[in-house]
């Protein structure tokens, strides 16, 4: 019994693992029809989508029978929740992925902005803190986890830039207005991707640690009362 | 032992809407900042931020404890799993509340916009929908949580009509583009609430029929295939 759990604990972070990497190469396809200017790198985005959202209700189900027929202890408990948390939090960022994509082919009927590139680093960082966000929730890693964290505040200030400057051309420029509205809709896009990655870091330190660090939990003296 | 869990889910619930009427109060001061330009309507925001962000870990903690001590079964185990996803939602909802204020407050320093009033409607909406789909989750009301998900439509409808009318406003007055910007990205985070809603809203239909409405599962023939 002790075995079975530890293989199907296992198999769950597999699932995490595989979802995660669809994701990722959702929010890199998407980019890439923006960067590059090539409506055909898109065309793998709506077919993972569907097997995102699959696997969404599959790990759901998966981590209920998980807690029905294993009865877990607090430690595990933490884990798997912490798991169903972060599959939503995997299924949220690809539709942001997907909200890219749609832009990215509006944009492809304009002239390109030069703001495109402060995108194309934002989408790379996004990409790398989804990544690292992954594996530190798996491998149980906390460094890791808060180097993702400290990464949100990077990825914030470069939407900050981005939206600036292109608040700056559409004033200068009524007529690149539709497409730097665009162009600024996508940047928040991908701060909501990076918001996401910081969830499952949140997620990697509140299952290995026990404590909870949203909301600069951290500097609260006392963990949360118990429940009455 | 019954009777104890049965007064312990109670509890759960109670905390619930106790969450949820404090986000729907920091809904609306932020939206009557921008709309009656008051300035003063906003300072209970940050004091409800603070108690919606404590609430949160609370009712995880308090989840956890559920779980471990009365090993609920399956549709029990559901319906608390689902409380732990609608508290993340409200938080992350409240924090679309703090953003709404922000830029009310930015918007101030400036003449205010015709298209306030379509905000106004999209808040008024979009609180509706919160208070719904919570009353939903808590009565178990699968049809007022189908009302929610309808409603969802219509927001995102005023969302577009609304962008529309700022991208032309945009075009044609250089000097109301950072107001402009500052109010489409305030209708982006209403539409966010709505989104936050309705998945409140689905998390009633999956703890109450046991079957996965999230992207539009219900067009599925057969439930999700057991855990290996």
């Amino acid at each position: 019994m002790e075995r079975h759990f530890d293989e199907q604990l296992a198999d769950l972070k597999h699932r995490l693992v595989r979802m995660s990497a669809l994701a990722e190469h959702m929010i890199n396809a998407a980019v890439r029809v923006l960067v590059a200017r090539d409506a055909s790198a898109g065309e793998p985005v709506p077919g993972h989508e569907d097997e995102v959202n699959r696997m969404q209700i599959d790990i759901d189900e998966f981590c209920l029978q998980l807690i029905a027929l294993h009865q877990p202890t607090a430690g595990d408990l933490r884990f798997i929740l912490a798991a169903t948390k972060s599959a939503s939090d995997i299924e949220r960022l690809a539709d942001q992925a997907v909200n890219v994509l749609k832009k990215a082919e509006r944009l492809l009927t304009s002239p390109p902005l030069a703001e495109t590139a402060r995108i194309e680093e934002m989408a790379a960082l996004a990409s790398r803190m989804l990544s690292d966000s992954l594996h530190s929730f798996v491998n149980r890693d906390v460094g890791r986890a808060r180097e993702v964290l400290l990464r949100d505040d990077q990825l914030d200030e470069m939407k900050s830039v981005v939206t600036d400057e292109l608040i700056a051309r559409m004033g200068a420029e009524p007529s690149a207005v539709v497409s730097a509205v665009d162009l600024l809709l996508v940047a928040r896009n991908l701060e909501r991707i990076g918001d996401h990655a910081t969830n499952i870091a949140e997620n990697t330190i509140f299952a290995v640690e026990g404590r909870d660090v949203r909301h600069h939990a951290e500097d609260r003296p006392e963990p949360p009362p118990p429940a009455p």
